[in-house]
């Protein structure tokens, strides 16, 4: 290591916007400033924040820090080595970093809509300028698994993950499964605790987990985000009934987000699922967020936390500026690369067929006579639908199949719904978690 | 970025020993060769083992790598940039980690008590010297809880670590917790199964937790590891019934290793202990590991993933492999210092004395009357002990006290012990993992 100064240069951020992360990040640059001094090399300054509140920031922020606002001063301005993007939305967004970029300036973002929309045209010119774009904060906020999957797993050839990535949908999910509650009430708690916004749309309806699905993929696979790609389903259609069907087939419901390699191919998904009750994803509740790795090396590993938050934000974000900081300490610029991959070698992979997927669905049929029950039974069999645990009621059937092609179980459903006097209720995916044992 | 040339030298490493560790990393070396090359940016190549089973490794490698039987010589060997120790022991091994690093190669091992023994004049001749010590292999292999902490988490003040970081004892507690087997009978078994070695002492009394335990705090605090100053209790005392007595009460029992910050002074313990039945370390089963940490920004995340295997310890060790050469290819020698702190700033904190450690305590009474259970909730209330959970039987009395501190707990159990018709039977600290909650 070479001698270092005594007095190295601080690394000057720029902050955009002072809203939850933005504010978060100052607290904890400010409140944890010597430790972060300490494991950086040098100290981390917030110089300048942008900001459309410019007198809340103001009596928050030291006085040596300037409050501008307009945020493309911030982007170009010469006193800044990384931009902190917590301004939200992609359009400003998106100028606003492409402008930080253009003048040389690294970037911070934990804003995923924007990476999974324009990650590539932003990658593309952070690569070419020779500035990174650190991302941590995208995903999981506090669970360092940007990193797990780009340095940690970076040994592995990663076969799939399976992850618990939007805490609000899985905070009505665990309130549906633990109280029976509906999924309009669930939901409407949801919003009067602050937990939900008043417009669900992007967290219950998937789009928010397929966004970090996306970034998650890209780091995992090689390649840009390719949000095209993602298969999406919400958890809105969901009814209380198929949690307690569920637990007695030995499974809990979670909103998954999931990547998988199969045959070459890439699956990306965003859906509802039962998993394993044993499984630590069964177990992850609230707003918490939990992801599954599998890799060829390192087998499965899991990783857990918080999926929202001022604080667990900003813990993201500051990593990220300390990764610049050491960098930089050694005369580097971008340590590792945004992607985890070199630029030649960002071949992303071949997108699979959704209708090709093959796992094991649950099934829930209502029943107007008990003896409906066989026909359905029968009805599977005939078109090579296997059935390996079932519990049947008076009037309600509710079954898991083996693995099957989706286009398969997309038949067998059309032909139950042609049957008399059955009516089917619920269909949904089963995620087995292969490899995920306990190691026992 | 600067341009990188076409065709940028590999990272050639050295590997010394071939056994578990050994040949695992050679396999995933070759195995996943291209998209290690793609993340890194240069290949990395195995160019010489040194090893006693030398016709073994020959075997096993490609022609063109050199298989030695001296390890000194491959330590100072000029065609060997990183040397990877993997041949075990403190002894010999120190020998040849220090004679590498002054010949100014890059080190990586998997060896925690070479690491917590020897740390401080390892960590301390390879900062003179300007080499890095990668050790992510060193604790719960694949999981890259060094990384986090180091990296993931660096904006945190940690607040505390709480891990089950030894797989052979969480299989044995996990065996009697689940079948009720004796201590004697689960250790039986899993020796049979090979997750225990013939002398097991090393994992169920503790002393690799310890180990394991000093290189987690010495980077989430900074500072030397301070292998001296881990107060360490195995499992060999732990009798079956106390898991039931546990399990009424709420909670599993675990092997914990906990680092912990309380006013200024740190504590490291490794003990038994009880942890709430619904905290995702109640969950970490088998031989798997799991480590929790509490950061004042992040919250608590939680990692999980095996804890030991060929091809596990790999992952780890490549993905040092693959630190060193992203540094390399940007002209840096070390990313990031050992232990997460730059030098001036390693400043060990006080270590705190045990007596002063305010926990919560199980206690399980053997009576020989009834009545003898009111005695004991007099002497524990006259003794200052507050009892919030507890279950009586005809003939024993488990309960659970408030937090005390050590000292208080020791002067009330002597008093219990004086007490005619009375038997202290067990006596393990309750860990309430506080924050751990699932944010619901």
């Amino acid at each position: 290591m070479q001698a270092s100064p005594p007095h190295p240069p601080a690394l000057r951020a720029g902050l955009l916007g002072f809203g939850v992360v933005g504010s978060g990040t100052h607290s904890v640059l400010t409140g944890n400033r010597d430790t972060i001094r300490a494991r950086a090399g040098c100290p981390i300054e917030l110089t300048m924040v942008a900001t459309r509140t410019a007198s809340r920031a103001r009596a928050s922020v030291q006085a040596d820090v300037a409050v501008l606002d307009d945020p493309m001063a911030l982007a170009r301005h010469p006193e800044v080595d990384v931009v902190i993007e917590a301004m939200g939305g992609t359009t400003h967004a998106r100028a606003c970093v492409l402008e930080a970029i253009a003048h040389g300036k690294h970037v911070v973002t934990a804003n995923k809509a924007l990476l999974a929309e324009h990650g590539e045209e932003i990658f593309e010119s952070a690569r070419a300028r020779g500035v990174s774009v650190g991302f941590e904060a995208a995903v999981a906020v506090s669970i360092p698994i940007v990193k797990a999957l780009r340095e940690g797993l970076v040994a592995n050839e990663i076969e799939w993950i399976a992850g618990i990535v939007n805490g609000t949908s899985n905070y009505v999910l665990t309130q549906m499964s633990a109280a029976g509650r509906s999924f309009a009430d669930a939901l409407a708690e949801a919003q009067a605790l602050g937990y939900a916004e008043a417009d669900p749309t992007l967290d219950v309806g998937g789009g928010d987990a397929a966004h970090k699905l996306a970034l998650l993929a890209a780091i995992a696979f090689g390649g840009p985000p390719r949000l095209d790609a993602v298969h999406v389903e919400g958890i809105d259609g969901l009814q209380a009934t198929d949690f307690l069907h569920a637990r007695r087939l030995g499974h809990a419901i979670k909103l998954l987000a999931v990547a998988q390699r199969a045959e070459g191919a890439l699956q990306l998904r965003v859906h509802p699922a039962l998993v394993p009750r044993d499984s630590l994803l069964a177990r992850v509740d609230g707003r918490m967020n939990g992801i599954m790795v599998k890799g060829n090396a390192s087998g499965v590993t899991m990783y857990w936390g918080a999926g929202a938050g001022s604080r667990e934000t900003a813990s993201a974000v500051v990593a990220d500026l300390v990764d610049l900081a050491r960098a930089r300490r050694q005369g580097a610029q971008v340590a590792v690369p945004a992607l985890g991959f070199h630029d030649a070698a960002l071949q992303p992979p071949r997108v699979g067929v959704f209708a090709g997927l093959c796992l094991r669905h649950y099934l829930r049929v209502a029943l107007d006579q008990p003896e409906g029950g066989a026909q359905v039974l029968e009805t599977l069999a005939r078109l090579g639908v296997p059935v390996t645990q079932g519990a049947q009621g008076r009037h309600t059937l509710a079954l898991i199949t083996g693995e099957v092609a989706e286009s398969r179980i997309t038949a067998a459903l059309d032909a139950l719904r042609a049957l008399d006097g059955v009516q089917v209720k619920a269909r949904l995916r089963v995620e087995d978690l292969a490899g995920a044992a306990d190691g026992g």
